[in-house]
């Protein structure tokens, strides 16, 4: 009964396999949280249903302990319009087009619902709580399958005129370079994200290349990028250079959004961030290495300190953002 | 005596050679101009005395037409500082070192002086009275010997935390490609700049490429990308791939803007604007060949409208803009 009349935020991270939640208040400590199964091939209904049942065992909990729901935050992958309170498109989640989830979360729980993106969830997390304190202006990339981005730009999300601001694994960085999966050539996230760092280790094992990785691949083990930081770590050269690419790659990213926004802080999030100081330290020597020194103030460059987290945690503060 | 009362700015667009001043009204329009010489061989405090006669001509010339003044808005060439009113080191005005030029103007004239880098006032002078009127979120190019930008978000200036955002010709684009001359490799502005379009050209030229250009070379002229865009037209195979060639590197600039922003519109100006359609259709025809189809909402790039006026009008303008 010590949160007797705190006023909590409900926050859902939604994924392809996993939904995580929690109950939040308004400074981001969560006071509880839960995870289930996303259970996609159930379908659209079939998921809606449990993010029902899921928010109004959360409500229940809230309730319980003398708490009030100020609403729920709900991240889902993009495409989406938060906005229209609707999902788009998302790769991850076959089969949903043209959701009007906020309307249907709203009306199966009673709640005032927020939608936004997952990218951006998370760094309004890290920001509020995490990594971004302190600073009005910064830019989190997640690092993962692909390369996104959420920004915060004078302490407010900036969404842009479309709302789909922030995908720096589109911007280019390698003119007529390596086709991404986007379809156009030389993307950040065709070197940079774990796929295209685990690629660009393979390509190197396939040409014959001495290295220790190639024993796992014979254990029929699929390469990840957590294997070739240890081999790097133990001095593997092939996994040294795969891996120094990618964070070359990375403080290109940094120092272009240096250049283009004047930030105080980028922050790296996502899988990849998990190496820590084997991600940082070697993007931090590339940008001293390859930025120019005309660069008065380089960006701050910090790792993410919400984990998995961040994402439920800035869905549930995303609904205390003004409108 | 129509003006009566009317409360007008003063603009100054202060660059290596020449100072273009107005009055200007509060939404843009231009009551009177004047261009002298900066004579920035004469020193700092020529130059300056130079600019207070200016200042001083401009209030007599609204008062004698029944308006007063609001205050006097100044656009330099970086580096600098808003905030402190500071001119720092900018590269065209040799001797220029932590200049306290808000201070010294403010009073030598009796008026609030606001200061901003050349770029930003031309954005804002676009935004409100030209190429950007009717949207909230924009970016706009200056195309000249090198690559310049102003940024636009929400219907502010954004400048950054360290009053450094819109470097975008410092943006790397190919991944140790071409030295940059702020010692970075692959820049945009090494690439897209006027004076990069002329060094492609030139290396072909001089590797025996057949071509129209070489008459003008011959007849002692200084290649320009006016001479480039005219050969381009005639049917010059080489000068259309070095136009071409600008042209996508633009479009990626804009692609990787857009991707990281998501604006409303790109402004084109400076020097190479003045190609007009013959560079913003190209541009365009690159950006629907190289951009990706998942990006939803493609950029609207426009020309620029108020050609070498965008400064001063910019510059007076921005002494309205909230602090």
């Amino acid at each position: 009964m010590s949160n007797s009349l705190e006023s909590l935020a409900i926050g859902l991270d939604v994924g392809g396999t996993a939904i995580k939640a929690g109950l939040v208040n308004r400074r981001g400590h969560v006071v509880s949280t839960q995870t289930i199964a996303t259970e996609a091939n159930g379908g659209v209904d079939h998921v809606i249903e449990r993010m029902i049942r899921l928010i109004r065992a959360l409500t229940n909990e809230a309730a319980a302990a003398g708490s009030r729901i100020e609403a729920v935050g709900v991240g889902m992958p993009g495409t989406l319009s938060r906005k229209k309170g609707m999902v788009i498109a998302p790769p991850n989640l076959p089969g949903w087009r043209n959701i009007p989830i906020v309307k249907w979360l709203s009306e199966g729980t009673g709640h005032r619902v927020v939608l936004d993106n997952d990218a951006n969830n998370a760094a309004l997390g890290e920001f509020i709580c995490g990594a971004g304190r302190g600073v009005q202006n910064m830019i989190m990339l997640t690092l993962g399958t692909g390369v996104g981005g959420g920004m915060i730009f004078g302490g407010r999300l900036w969404r842009g005129a479309y709302e789909n601001a922030g995908e720096i694994g589109h911007t280019i960085i390698v003119v007529g370079g390596r086709r991404c999966g986007c379809g156009q050539l030389g993307c950040l996230e065709a070197y940079a994200s774990a796929t295209a760092t685990v690629t660009r280790a393979m390509e190197r094992i396939s040409n014959g290349e001495d290295t220790c990785l190639r024993a796992e691949l014979n254990n029929g083990r699929l390469l990840t990028t957590e294997m070739i930081v240890s081999a790097a770590r133990n001095g593997d050269a092939l996994a040294r250079d795969v891996w120094e690419e990618t964070c070359r790659y990375l403080a290109v990213a940094c120092l272009n959004l240096q250049h283009t926004a004047s930030l105080e802080r980028i922050v790296l999030a996502g899988g990849m961030s998990a190496a820590g100081e084997a991600l940082r330290r070697p993007v931090l020597d590339a940008i001293d290495q390859i930025g120019s020194k005309m660069l008065g103030d380089p960006p701050d460059i910090r790792l993410a300190e919400l984990g998995n987290d961040a994402g439920f945690i800035g869905s549930a503060l995303s609904v205390f953002e003004p409108a």
